[in-house]
């Protein structure tokens, strides 16, 4: 730890935007809830600053900002104050029950470089949400989720040169939470730490938009029901990568997920799905599964699901899909489109799945089809504040 | 760490027993395998030594012995120096994927004073194995295991002091591996971290052997096929504790894991199961669920199949089991015992299924029924040396 001395975090130099009420907890539930408060944020400066990278080129998520957020938690003590300190090694019982016992959950988010230098996030409270079910999932203690932000914002705030001038690239920002019992019994813990450090990105499309090709088997199931594969645990991850690597074995570039006998298409690598068609009925319809408890209720995945609805020139769907009614749809031409989403990439197209030894091609015109390319261009002018949204949230 | 000069293994006080070639890989497999070696290691003792605790109603797995094992990984310089240190906290990067995506695994094994004051290990080379076998299923680097167990066994034999003096008390062994990658990508580690650490644990059954409650419900799945459930995996055990305590809500003490739409009967908590009946045809049968990719293989489980099978006196098999199977046999008065399997316990007699709102009673004579009460004393009596036993490996 550098021996800088700690300030209170209002007396660092924060703007006087306040968090923003909307999609946050009504008042009189927030009180309810034990949680830390951003108000009583400590903010320790860096003593030296590190250099900002080139994105070119630069691996996703290993190179950090100067500063990270930590909050304590103990079952004893309740929420400790939260803690802006430089970025730095965690110093971990061996014990610790996310190392033997995967207590552990993640989110995922981005800062975005707006017009005039501002600085804001995507949908932030959605992230917030989803965050506060994985933990009840986990096991960990709850939170108010408008604090959480409180404090991103901040931390984001004390950081903010890190976010690019760029109109593609960001500060992709990854709030995790771990339980820290030092002990091996298999049990809720009784302490926890929650975190969140930053990592600048580049364009992910910065070598041009690939579509990708995926490898469809039901050998390795990501989610199952009873499972948590709607939670943003990390167990999820850690038991996907083998699958990944037999993908690329197999020639293809990602995992597509299948589900059950009937081989329903779920996800695709750590992404939600989506199919653009001409559905059975004859109906022009954008397709995903339905969030039945295996599928990640993705922040991308409902804000396609919201812009689309709101365009209404195409049927809108949440419905399970097959192996079979794609096979069927490609056969009788129907299929226009397929893609991921994900805060990674917006959306990434599908041009080929492999199932069965058989090379399905997905329709994939230009590498980057018009619903994809109309879908990337409108959240990212969003995200990037060159469309004014309710969306987006000022840090 | 502390400060002391580390020197050489070699010149540790190691008494002149070398490690069993039985169950260990043939050399010629063996040498083909990078790892690291036991013989490389480097042993730094702890200045000071921690009392012992009084193990009465100690928790499981709260208090460590001096020392731990650590040795690192990375895919550049392939394994290091295994290392004997004073037992101490871990620094770890915040996006260490071990944290982050649970790339992460262990293995339970135990330290048993046997007569004379020996120590010993009950059928390591099987713990090894698995654990092997779940660093592939996690995309972590292989190694021999060997060499593994003969580190182990010397940093049981610089921590003997801490084997308990007692034929019902032991030294939990707790190797654990992680990812240690620093950067948040979704793949496969290019750094990594196995150790091993160290806890004395009383007798299981110190407050007198109690029968255990069972709560079955098909809401939470701890398996599925494609999945981890057969490798030791942190996230199936984070993704359980859940469940366990919505079996203590309804007032029932660990979960019976259901799957599948027949409600297959598949493990006990953290345990394998046995079910000791007349089976559906009559047999004397003492029953398991196979190895079918959900089941972990627990090394008490297969050594009770391997007993069992050599005293001749019933039916033994890995076989599907489902709740009907179970409802059928109670109705009839064919179910002698029910019982879990595992490290910690040896066996745990179950008394009472609650399962779809009923209340069913498992025969469970004195509280620790024939054949739980024979397979408690056998086992205990190779473990503990009364028994003499190719099974037990001395350190």
């Amino acid at each position: 730890m550098a021996s800088v001395p700690a300030v209170p975090a209002s007396e660092a130099s924060a703007p006087s935007l306040k968090i923003s009420t909307k999609d946050s907890p009504s008042n009189g539930v927030a009180e309810c809830i034990p949680s830390f408060k951003a108000a009583d944020a400590v903010i320790e400066l860096a003593p030296t600053r590190k250099p900002k990278p080139d994105l070119t080129n630069l691996a996703f998520g290993s190179v950090f900002t100067d500063h990270m957020l930590t909050i304590e938690w103990t079952s004893a003590g309740g929420w400790q104050a939260p803690q802006i300190c430089p970025f730095n090694n965690l110093s971990m019982h061996p014990a610790c029950s996310a190392l033997h016992y995967a207590i552990q959950l993640f989110e995922g988010m981005k800062a975005y470089r707006g017009p005039g230098g501002v600085v804001q996030l995507f949908r932030p409270m959605l992230n917030m949400k989803r965050m506060l079910r994985s933990a009840q999932r986990a096991c960990l203690p709850s939170f108010d989720e408008a604090e959480l932000l409180e404090c991103i914002r901040r931390l984001v705030e004390v950081d903010q040169d890190w976010v690019p001038q760029s109109d593609s690239a960001s500060l992709y920002i990854r709030p995790t939470f771990l339980g820290t019992e030092p002990s091996l019994g298999v049990k809720r813990p009784s302490c926890a730490l929650l975190y969140v450090i930053l990592s600048p990105v580049g364009s992910y499309f910065s070598t041009g938009a690939k579509p990708v090709s995926l490898w469809a088997d039901s050998k390795y199931i990501r989610a199952w029901r009873g499972g948590t594969g709607d939670c943003k645990m990390g167990g999820n991850y850690g038991a996907s990568i083998y699958a990944q690597y037999e993908a690329v074995d197999y020639g293809c570039q990602q995992v597509l997920w299948l589900y059950g006998e009937d081989h329903q298409i779920t996800e695709v690598g750590t992404m939600n799905l989506f199919l653009y068609w001409i559905n059975e009925n004859g109906e022009e319809e954008l397709a995903t599964p339905p969030l039945d408890g295996i599928i990640l209720p993705g922040i991308t995945r409902q804000s396609i699901l919201e812009l689309t609805r709101k365009w209404g020139v195409f049927k809108v769907s949440e419905r399970h899909l097959t192996m079979a009614d794609l096979q069927c749809a490609l056969k009788e031409n129907r299929v226009k489109e397929m893609f991921g989403s994900g805060t990674a990439c917006v959306v990434s197209p599908v041009d080929r799945v492999l199932y069965q030894g058989e090379n399905l091609n997905i329709p994939c015109l230009g590498d980057f089809p018009p619903l994809a390319s109309r879908l990337l261009k409108e959240l990212s002018d969003i995200q990037y504040g060159r469309t004014p949204s309710d969306w987006v949230f000022p840090v």
